[in-house]
C-alpha cells in the first residue's frame, strides 16, 4: 500500500511536471511565432554584413554585431573569447575554360577555401576524370603526373538525408588536392557538392598536408562538371584551364562571442547552444550558418523576455572559423577545460533554418532519458530524439563529457544553397526558422530542468 | 506446440512481406530520385501552360496535356470524363485606393473568385473594419449599410499547422460577401489568407447565395490590410475605392482526366490518387495544385516503368474545377455511383510538393490497419499515419465507403504562395516533390497489396 502511495505521488508529480513543461514550451512558441526576432536578426547579419569569412573585415563586423546584440538583450554576461584564425582571401574572380580540339567553353568555377592560387597566368593541362581516390591509385603516377585531376563523383540522390549524400562525396573536396598531388597532379577541379544540376559552383574547405606538394583546387558547377565529363569522353585530349589568385595570409585575431543566462539552482552546470558566425565569402551565409547564430541568440532571448529562469546555466556561443579551420570550437573547449567548467550538454544548429524534424544525440543514456520529451515536442515537428551527431563546433567539448546534440531540420534544400552564391537570406522561411528557434529553446528548458 | 508453429509461420510470412514491401518501396524512391519525371512534368504544366482556371483556354490546354501525357505513359486505360464548369473571368487589372482626409494611397488587391464586378467606375465608400461575422451582427444594419466591410482577422501564427490557421480565417473570404450584404454593405475587402506580411493579394473562391444581394468582393495584401487598418484608426471617415471588372460567364464544358493500371487480382477494387488540374489565373499554380497533379500521374508511372503490377486497380484522377466550384470531384463520384464502382480508398495531394510528413486518414479502422506501414515509410519522412482529412476533390467519394486519405507534406511555406502571383514553379524543390511522389506510390502499393 505504501508503495502504491509513493507511486501515485510520483505519477502525480510527473504529470504536473509534464503539464508545466508543456505550458512553458507553448510560451516559447507563442512568443517566437508572434514577436520573434530570429528573422530580423538574420536579415541584419545576412544583408547588412553579408559574407564573413574568418579574418575578413565582415567577420570583425559580425563579431561586433554579435556582442552588441547580446549586450542589448541583457543576458547575464556577455564576453569575447580571443582566437587566432586563418585568413584566406579569394582574390580576383576565378576563370576557367574547357579546351577541346573543337572548342573552348567557359565554365563557372570558384577556388576551394584554403587553396593556393594558380599564378597570374593560370594553369592549363590535360584533365583526367576520376570518381575516387582508389582510381588514382590504379592510374598511378604515370597517367596522372602533370595533369589536372577532375573529381566527378556525384552526391548519391537515393540517400534520403542529404547530409549522408554530402558525407559520401565530400572527401573529394577536402582531400582531393592532397591525394592527387601524391601522383604528381598539378591541380584539381572538383564537382560541386550539391544534389542539384545548376550553374553555381560551391566552395568549401580543402586541406593540405605539410609533407605533400600544395596544388591549386577549385570547384566546378554541376553543369560545368557535366560539360567537362562529356568533353573528355568525346576528346580524351581535352585540356582544362583555370586561374585563381587566392592566397593564405597570416593568421588574424578574432573572437568567439559568448552570452549566458545563469542557472538558478545549478549555475555551474552549463548547457551550450551554438552555431558559427563565419561563413564563405561568396554568399551571405544565411543558411550556413546565419540561422544557427540567430537561433542560438534568440533561444536565450526567449527565456529572458518570458521571465523564465533556467535551473542550469544556458550559454549561446557564436563560434568563429568553422568553415576553414574550426579554431573557434577548439578554443572554446580548451578554455572550458582550463577553467574546469562543467558542460553537461551542447546543442549545435548548423543545418539551416528549415522545418524541425528531430534532435540527434551522441549518447545512448541521454537518448533514453530524453524519450519522454518527444511527446512534448511532436506537435511542433520534433518527431524523434535519436542517435546522431552534434556538430563541428561543439565537437571538441565531447571529451569533457558533454552530451553532443544536433538540431536536425529538414535537409532537402540545404545543399542546394550550401557554400554557393545562392546561400542568401531570401531562401530562409520566417516560420520555419522560428519553429527551429522555439524547439531549441524548449530543449534548453528541458535539459536545464532535468539534467541529462 | 501447433499454435507455436502457426505463429512462427505467420511471423516468417509477415517478415517476408515486410521485406518484399521494403524492397518495392526502395525501388520507387530510387527510380524517382534518379530518373523521376515529376519535376519535368510540373515545369511544363506551370511554365508552358500556366494559370488555368476552369473554363479558360489554358484549362482546356491542360486537359489536352493531361490526356496526352497519360496516353504516352501507356497506362492501361486513359479517358476523359465530361463535366460542366463555371467560367469566371477576372477582366482588367484591379485597382484600389485608401482615401483618408490626408492622402490617397494605392494598394494592391485582386478580385475574389466568383465575385461580381464593381462596374467601370468602381465603388467608393466608407470602410468598416471587422474581425468576425459576430461583429457584423453587433454593429447591425445601421452602421454597415452603404459601406464597404473590411474583414481583417489574421491567420493565427501560433497554429503550428498552417492549414489550421487558414481554416480559422477563410470564412471571411468564402462567406464575407454574403454576411456583409445581409446588413446592406455594398462591397467587401478581405485580408489575404496568408501568414506572411507582403504585398501579394491572395485570391480564392467567394460564394454567393441566391437569396442575398451579390456585392463585389476583393482580397487586399497583408501590407495593404495593415495600411487600411491604420488609416481607419487615424481617420474613421477613411474611404476605400476599388474597381474590378470580373464576371461570371455561362458554364463551359470541361473534363476530369482519368488514367488507370488494372489490378491483377482484384481489378474491381479501385484506389484513386488525385489532385486538381485547374488553378487560379494569377499564378502558374505550381504548388496549388500542379504538384498534386504530377505526383498522381508519376505515382502510376513508377508502377509501369518498374514493372510492378498492383493487385488492385490504381487510378490517377486529374480533377477539374476544385478552386471555384468543385464540380469535377462531384462528377467523378456521381459517375462512380452510377457504374457501381467499388472505390476502397482515395488519396488526395493538394497541400503542395513539400517534404513528406504524414498521411491523414478519416477512418479509425483503416488507421489501425495502416500502422505497421509507418515503420516502412519513416526513413522516407512519413512519421505518422493518423486521423486526418482527405481533400475537396475526393470528398464526394466518401459516401461510397472509400477511405479518405490526405497526403500531408510540410505546411510552413504553402500559404505564403497559395492563390497568389508567387505560386510559381521556382518555389517547388525537385527532391521534396519527388519524395512526395514516392511516398504516394508506396502507399498505393501497400493498399493495393493488403486492402484496407
Amino acid at each position: 500500500m505504501r508503495n502504491l502511495v509513493v507511486l501515485f505521488i510520483l505519477f502525480t508529480f510527473s504529470l504536473q511536471a509534464q503539464e508545466s513543461d508543456s505550458v512553458i514550451i507553448r510560451k516559447f512558441f507563442n512568443e517566437e511565432l508572434t514577436k520573434g526576432k530570429s528573422y530580423g536578426l538574420l536579415d541584419h547579419l545576412a544583408n547588412n554584413i553579408g559574407g564573413r569569412l574568418s579574418g575578413s573585415p565582415q567577420a570583425a563586423q559580425a563579431v561586433d554585431w554579435g556582442k552588441r546584440t547580446m549586450d542589448f538583450l541583457g543576458f547575464d554576461k556577455v564576453w569575447l573569447q580571443e582566437v587566432m584564425v586563418p585568413h584566406w582571401v579569394r582574390g580576383d574572380k576565378e576563370q576557367a575554360k574547357i579546351i577541346s580540339s573543337k572548342e573552348k567553353t567557359e565554365v563557372r568555377i570558384c577556388a576551394l577555401g584554403n587553396s593556393i592560387g594558380t599564378g597570374s597566368k593560370g594553369i592549363t593541362a590535360n584533365v583526367i576524370e576520376v570518381k575516387s581516390f582508389k582510381e588514382l591509385e590504379i592510374l598511378g603516377k604515370k597517367k596522372i603526373e602533370g595533369k589536372i585531376v577532375f573529381f566527378n563523383r556525384a552526391l548519391d540522390p537515393t540517400n534520403i538525408g542529404t547530409g549522408s549524400a554530402y558525407g559520401g562525396a565530400v572527401d573529394q573536396r577536402g582531400s582531393g588536392a592532397v591525394e592527387a598531388a601524391k601522383y604528381g597532379a598539378i591541380g584539381v577541379v572538383v564537382r560541386s557538392m550539391t544534389l542539384t544540376m545548376d550553374d553555381h559552383p560551391h566552395t568549401g574547405g580543402t586541406w593540405y598536408k605539410d609533407s605533400i606538394t600544395k596544388i591549386p583546387a577549385c570547384a566546378i558547377s554541376t553543369i560545368g562538371a557535366t560539360k567537362l565529363s562529356e568533353s573528355i569522353k568525346l576528346d580524351p585530349e581535352t585540356k582544362f584551364y583555370f586561374k585563381q589568385t587566392c592566397e593564405m595570409l597570416p593568421d588574424e585575431k578574432s573572437y568567439n562571442i559568448i552570452g549566458e543566462i545563469r542557472g538558478s539552482q545549478y549555475p555551474e552546470e552549463i548547457i551550450v547552444v551554438g552555431g558559427h558566425l563565419d561563413c564563405w565569402d561568396i554568399c551571405d551565409g544565411a543558411s550556413d550558418d546565419g540561422t544557427g547564430i540567430v537561433q542560438s541568440i534568440e533561444a536565450l532571448r526567449l527565456f529572458k523576455v518570458l521571465g523564465i529562469r533556467p535551473k542550469r546555466t544556458i550559454r549561446a556561443v557564436l563560434y568563429m572559423n568553422e568553415e576553414n579551420g574550426a579554431r573557434g570550437g577548439e578554443k572554446y573547449a580548451e578554455v572550458a577545460a582550463t577553467l574546469h567548467e562543467n558542460h553537461i550538454a551542447a546543442i549545435e544548429s548548423d543545418g539551416g533554418g528549415f522545418t524541425p524534424r528531430s534532435f540527434g544525440v551522441d549518447n545512448e543514456n541521454a537518448i533514453a532519458k530524453m524519450q519522454p520529451w518527444v511527446e512534448l515536442l511532436k506537435q511542433y515537428g520534433i518527431m524523434e530524439i535519436k542517435k546522431g551527431w552534434g556538430g563541428v563546433d561543439i565537437g571538441p567539448l565531447k571529451k569533457s563529457g558533454a552530451v553532443m546534440i544536433g538540431y536536425t531540420c529538414d535537409s532537402q534544400r540545404y545543399f542546394d544553397y550550401h557554400h554557393s552564391e545562392i546561400d542568401t537570406f531570401d531562401k530562409v522561411n520566417k516560420r520555419e526558422l522560428e519553429l527551429g528557434t522555439s524547439c531549441i529553446a524548449s530543449l534548453l528548458w528541458l535539459i536545464s530542468e532535468y539534467g541529462l
